[in-house]
C-alpha cells in the first residue's frame, strides 16, 4: 500500500498563472476525497502579496468538509504563517526549508540555517498547540543555482527537524533534477542513518521526464509515501516550457499496474483530472488521462 | 556503457503524419552520428501503399554515408521485404513479429505462428546472404486488444528465432503498456531461460509516462541496449493525443545523470532534437530539450 499526498491544490496551483476560486479549490479536493485520496497539501500560509494564488488559505480550510479520515496539510515558512495556520482546522503543518543557501535566499530571503532556526521554533510551537509537523526539504536532490547538494547537508537539516519532534521528512526534488540512481542511494543512506522507523516521503517533478522513474526507485528502496499533483499541474519557474509535479493519476496508474495497492479509484481520479483541465483552460501534462489506462483495451474492429 | 538504437527515422517517422524527404531523413541520421549514436533503425522495407512514410527506404540507405563504426538496421516483415533490404547496404535486419494474434492480424494480416514461420525463413535467408538479424517482439508487455500477453508465449517466439540464428532479441512495448515491475520480472525470467549471453534489447513508448521508469528497470535488471526516438518522435495509433517512443535525449540525459557512460554528446543531441522539432513543425514531447539538462545551472540574479 502506498500513500499519495496530493499537492495539486498547493504546489500545483501556486505555479499556475490562472487564479482558481476558493469554491473550485474545494471542489478539486472534494472530488479527490471521493476518489479515495486521504492526504492533501491544501494551502500555503505565505504572504499573499508574494503568492496571490494562495491568498484564500483560511477560506479554503474553512470550506473543506470535516473529515476524520482525511489529512489536510498546510504549508508554513515562518512563525507568522504558523499563526494563520493554527487559526484553521489544518491537521498538519508542512514546514519547508531549502537545503542550498542560494535557492533558499531567493525563495525566502534567508540562509538555510536561518530557515532551520525559524522552523524549529514553528515545529515546537505547533507541537504545543497539538498539531504535528512534517518537514519538506526542498532542493534535496539538486539546486538549480548551485548544482549538486551534499547529502550530508540534507541529512543534517533533517536531523535538526527530527530532534524537535517533526513526524516525517519529505525529500523534495523541487526543480526536477533527481535521477533514479541518486534516489536509490539517498533513500538507502537515509534509512541507514535514521532507521526505517522515521517516516520518509518523496516529492518529484517531471521536469526532465524522470518523475515516475524516481518514484519507482523510491518505492523499490522502501518508501511508501509520495507527493504528486493531479494532471501534473504546476510548472517550473526556471524553464517556462517545462512541466510540473509528477502526475498523481499517472503515478496511481503505475502502482496499480505494478500490483501495489493504492486505495484510490483511478477512473474517478482521471475524471477529476479532465475536470481540472477544463478549469485551468489548458492541456495538462498528465498522460494516462490522454492514453487511457493500460488495462483499457481497444476494440479489434 | 549503454547502447542506444535510435528508432526515430523508422518508428518515429512512420507514426507521424508529415512526410519527411529522403534528404532530411539522412540529415537527421547524420547529425546523430556526429553526436555519437552508433546504431539506427533507418528504414522499413514494407509496402509503401500501407506505410507511405517509408516508401524511400532504398534511397535513404543509398544516401547514408558508408560508416564501419555505425550499424544501420532495416525493418523487415516478410521475404519480399528482405529482398528489398538485401539490395541495399543495410547492416542488420530487424524482423518484427507480434506476440498476440489479434494485434498481429491487424498489423500484418497473419497469426503469430504465420509471422514466425515467414520470419524464420527471412532470418535464414539473411544469414545465407551474410547479414545478421535481430528479432523485435512487439506487444511483448501487453496487447491493446487482448490485454496481458503470456510471457511463456513471448519466450517461445524468442526461442524459435534464436534457434534459427537471430543475434539479438528486442522485447517491444509497442503501445506503452509496460510497468517497471513487469519489466524487472520479464528481464529476470528472460535471463534465467536464455542466459546472460543472449543479447537482449528493450523498446519502450512513453504513452503512459513510464518510458524512462521502464528503461531504468531494464537497466537495473542488466539490460544495456535500448531503443528510443529523438524528441520522443512518433505517436500512438490507439490514442491520438498520446505521445510516442521514449525520447532518446531524455534517456541519454538520465543515464548521464546516473553516472552511466553513453558515448553520446547530449548537447549535440538536444540541438538535433530542436532541429527535428522545426522540421516536423510541431512541439515534440521530449522534456530535456525544454528544461535543459539537470546540470545546466540557472543564474542566481
Amino acid at each position: 500500500m502506498i500513500e499519495l499526498c496530493e499537492v495539486g491544490p498547493r504546489d500545483g496551483l501556486q505555479n499556475e498563472k490562472k487564479q482558481v476560486t476558493t469554491g473550485d479549490k474545494v471542489k478539486f479536493i472534494n472530488q479527490l476525497i471521493a476518489a479515495g485520496v486521504k492526504k492533501f497539501e491544501t494551502a500555503s500560509f505565505v504572504n499573499p502579496k508574494v503568492v496571490p494564488q494562495m491568498a484564500d488559505a483560511e477560506q479554503v480550510m474553512e470550506t473543506l468538509p470535516d473529515r476524520n479520515d482525511v489529512t489536510y496539510a498546510g504549508l508554513v515558512l515562518s512563525r507568522s504563517g504558523l499563526e494563520r495556520a493554527l487559526s484553521t482546522k489544518v491537521d498538519r503543518l508542512h514546514v519547508v526549508s531549502g537545503t542550498s543557501d542560494t535557492f533558499n535566499r531567493k525563495n525566502v530571503r534567508r540562509t538555510v540555517d536561518e530557515s532551520v532556526e525559524e522552523l524549529t521554533a514553528v515545529i515546537e510551537d505547533a507541537g504545543v498547540a497539538g498539531r504535528p509537523s512534517a518537514a519538506i526539504l526542498s532542493t534535496a536532490f539538486g539546486c538549480p543555482y548551485e548544482g549538486a547538494v551534499d547529502r550530508k547537508r540534507v541529512f543534517q537539516v533533517a536531523e535538526t527537524f527530527l530532534d524537535v519532534g517533526v513526524q516525517e521528512i519529505v525529500l523534495a526534488d523541487t526543480t526536477g533534477m533527481a535521477n533514479p540512481q541518486q534516489v536509490s542511494e539517498t533513500v538507502a543512506e537515509f534509512k541507514e542513518k535514521f532507521g526505517d522507523e522515521v517516516p520518509l516521503g518523496l516529492h518529484f517533478h517531471n521536469t526532465r521526464g524522470l518523475g515516475l522513474a524516481n518514484v519507482a526507485a523510491g518505492y523499490y528502496g522502501g518508501v511508501r509515501r509520495f507527493d504528486a499533483a493531479l494532471g501534473g499541474l504546476g510548472g517550473c519557474p526556471f524553464a517556462p516550457n517545462a512541466v510540473g509535479n509528477a502526475s498523481s493519476e499517472d503515478m496511481i496508474h503505475m502502482f496499480q499496474e505494478m500490483g501495489v495497492r493504492t486505495g484510490i479509484d483511478l477512473e474517478a481520479m482521471i475524471a477529476t483530472a479532465k475536470w481540472l483541465e477544463g478549469l485551468m483552460e489548458k492541456t495538462l501534462p498528465g498522460m494516462v488521462m490522454k492514453a487511457g489506462a493500460a488495462g483499457e483495451l481497444s476494440e479489434a474492429r
